[in-house]
């Protein structure tokens, strides 16, 4: 009987957790939970004769090993950073280690080790990096194969919720996930190559500069591009493409509303304000808008950025960001004090459900021309629990795990599912669970190319 | 005898030297000047007899040790990370101690030894901060002794080229100082007070709202917020002044141009490109403008920044950053880049001669009404060595430091010159050679306030 061990509990796991007990008397397997926080360890577990919850206290250097030494593979659910310690702990007691995460450069040092001990470390098996990578290999080797030449790769992704559950909120979008990494999305340089030109897009003209993404189940989207695009090249095989751009998806018109905010300075996380106990949301919003002696401030905010109309003004209200309502914290970063206002607002209605969506772009030189694919995927939550996140995330970390323990993986070393070994019966166990691309192919007329 | 050592004789501290050398034989003073380059201990030095000139590895503890041993009072002109590593021994080895830089946390955790060890320690006593602090403190003394009531201060400063200097040059500008902190200038979030409101600027809006400030003698420049003004209510005794705000000047337009750079992500030091060795000019700042299939670089800055007008254009292209001219570096951050660009454009020629302009302006709170005073300052440079930078960075501190070991200054702790004690004589020595401050009083009619 095999052990799985799960490190790491949370919101995102719920599906994964789902996958591994349904199967585990049917694969005979053991699976033991550990988390941090009891109350992840929720009582379907400990129903389960096969699993066992445990808690966890990750420093406990001691705990850690021998929870660890217990289990045949590792799948670690926790924040990125803290994968390299769960890793090194799996190299050193041999165990296998599966994760949704980017590959860090500390799990790129391990690289040797994990093939010398016969290891599969595998990362960046979850939805956005996971089925992205999955999805669009499978069209690069397969269009490759035949010869032919991939001139553009467009690849957005975003985590937002259903129509229906957008209700009357004008942003069309509610946190359903980490509040925190949607307020600083997009901090840093964005790069990527268009038309063979390197282009660099700095954070505050990162939401000017969005391209329409359309879906034909749900509609339009802004996509605005994702950190550096660049080093796809190499992962995708795309060495030579002249235009690669990866990006992240919102609801068409948010970015152009969101931009005020981060105009303004409201997303910045580089100070702490530690502001008068009597400071309104209304003096928030002033607090980065010039003095003016007779100006209200929504004259200040479109005197200061003139595309502004009444439109965003109106979003922007409707955050309650122009009322006298007291700010719910007066210390800490600006990016913290609007993510506090944020999460009152977008946040997610018992009833309300999660959506992802997902759109790949390419062009390919064929013999006969220039041929459009678009690739879109759209998967809508269930409920709370059973979000669309939490499925997209934790039934591909399933799928890779159970491949691997039946022995239908073959695969050694540290490795990425871009290799057709591994992503091409994963993306087949997905479509069994209804994650399906919807996929679209036209030719194309004349391709001009300019700055 | 009493001896002088100076740590670190770069650019600006010619004049110090200068005035400590002339100085020497009459005081009955030994003066040793300490520098990493030997270049920096020219021969005028070797020359004077109570001078000695000395290689210093600052990292050399031993030897840091013995020299400082040898002096009763330490000038440190080293960059500014490095003043705690002298401080340091200082205290160790009972040495007083005068910098022109900020007073650093690390400074303040040695207030309470430099007292007890009845020592000397002065920081801050240059031209910004320096003569800044000391004009402003004797202004804002003489009020309040009056019983006035300060409910305004702004005080901006800037180092350039005189009028005759600016040349063709549409910038108006001349790299008279580190080129480095030019082209980073105002990076972070700039915090002050305006008719008792807290304001924030992020970097990116900072050369967007500037003040004109005039100069009967020099004409009109920009000024823009410079980083946090509201540490110096307390500094300067204003805790309860309802507009606070400290600026650097650049010349009237300047900022207008230069933030184009800043939008497009010119000055962006956050990461590093490595960039194709045919990038031109011109292939740079299209790396930072969208793609279009037809529009030329010039109708996509305008295209993108929509108040960019032929003016600026002309500027922009001044700089040479439109030509095919191929890039001087390949490697390195964008503002890197840039730098290097601006270094063969804004050269000082070996004419020119630079400038430093500071204008304090205040309002006051009398019994009858409110009276303005602006108090400005222009100091020109002599010629190459003997810049107006090096006689206002190195004046105050010789005369700290004369004032010190005449006995005039009796003060023992850590101090700045905002005390009446050390300000009132350095004035005073400053008046003797030519640094005076013109001011001018306005009485006022009203006085509105909004947001």
């Amino acid at each position: 009987m095999k052990t799985i061990l799960i490190i790491g509990a949370g919101k995102s796991a719920t599906v994964l957790i789902d996958y591994l007990l349904a199967n585990a008397v049917k694969k005979e397997r053991k699976v033991i939970i550990a988390d941090h926080h009891l109350d992840h360890l929720s009582e379907k577990i400990n129903q389960n004769p096969l699993c066992e919850g445990i808690r966890l206290e990750l420093n406990d250097e001691n705990f850690r090993e021998q929870l660890i030494s217990k289990a045949d593979v590792v799948i670690s659910m926790l924040p990125a950073n803290l994968h390299p310690v769960v890793a090194k702990d799996c190299l050193r007691l041999g165990k296998h280690f599966f994760s949704a995460s980017y590959e860090s450069s500390e799990m790129r040092e391990m690289a040797e080790e994990v093939k010398a001990k016969g290891l599969f470390f595998l990362n960046e098996c979850g939805l956005d990096p996971g089925i992205d990578h999955m999805s669009a290999m499978k069209i690069i080797d397969d269009e490759k194969e035949k010869g032919n030449e991939i001139t553009l790769f467009k690849s957005y992704c975003g985590g937002l919720v259903t129509p229906e559950s957008e209700g009357d909120n004008p942003w069309k979008y509610k946190f359903s996930w980490n509040p925190r990494n949607v307020v600083l999305a997009g901090q840093g340089v964005s790069r990527f190559l268009m038309n063979g030109k390197f282009k660099f897009i700095p954070y505050h003209m990162l939401f000017r500069r969005t391209d329409l993404i359309k879906f034909k189940a749900v509609g339009n989207f802004d996509g605005y591009a994702n950190r550096d695009s660049l080093g796809y090249r190499q992962v995708y095989g795309l060495e030579n493409i002249p235009t690669i751009i990866r990006g992240t998806l919102r609801r068409e018109g948010f970015c152009k509303s969101w931009d005020v905010l981060v105009q303004l300075g409201l997303t910045d996380n580089s100070f702490q304000m530690d502001l008068p106990r009597d400071f309104t949301h209304r003096m928030f919003i002033n607090a980065f808008l010039p003095f003016h002696a007779t100006r209200s401030i929504e004259e200040k905010i479109v005197s200061l950025l003139p595309w502004v109309d009444q439109e965003i003004l109106d979003k922007i209200s409707w955050l309650g960001l122009l009322s006298d309502e007291m700010l719910p914290r007066f210390k800490g970063s600006p990016a913290k004090i609007l993510q506090d206002i944020l999460e009152n607002k977008w946040a997610m209605e018992p009833d309300d459900k999660d959506m992802v969506v997902m759109q790949h772009h390419f062009e390919v030189e064929c013999q006969k021309g220039t041929k459009e694919i678009t690739s879109s995927l759209v998967i809508k939550g269930e409920d709370r629990e059973h979000t669309a996140m939490a499925k997209t995330v934790g039934l591909p970390l399933f799928l890779a795990v159970d491949l691997f323990l039946e022995g239908e993986i073959k695969l050694k070393g540290l490795h990425l599912p871009t290799l057709k070994e591994i992503y091409e019966p994963i993306l087949e166990g997905l479509e069994k669970h209804g994650i399906v691309f919807d996929e679209e192919v036209n030719w194309k007329k004349s391709n001009e190319k300019a700055n």
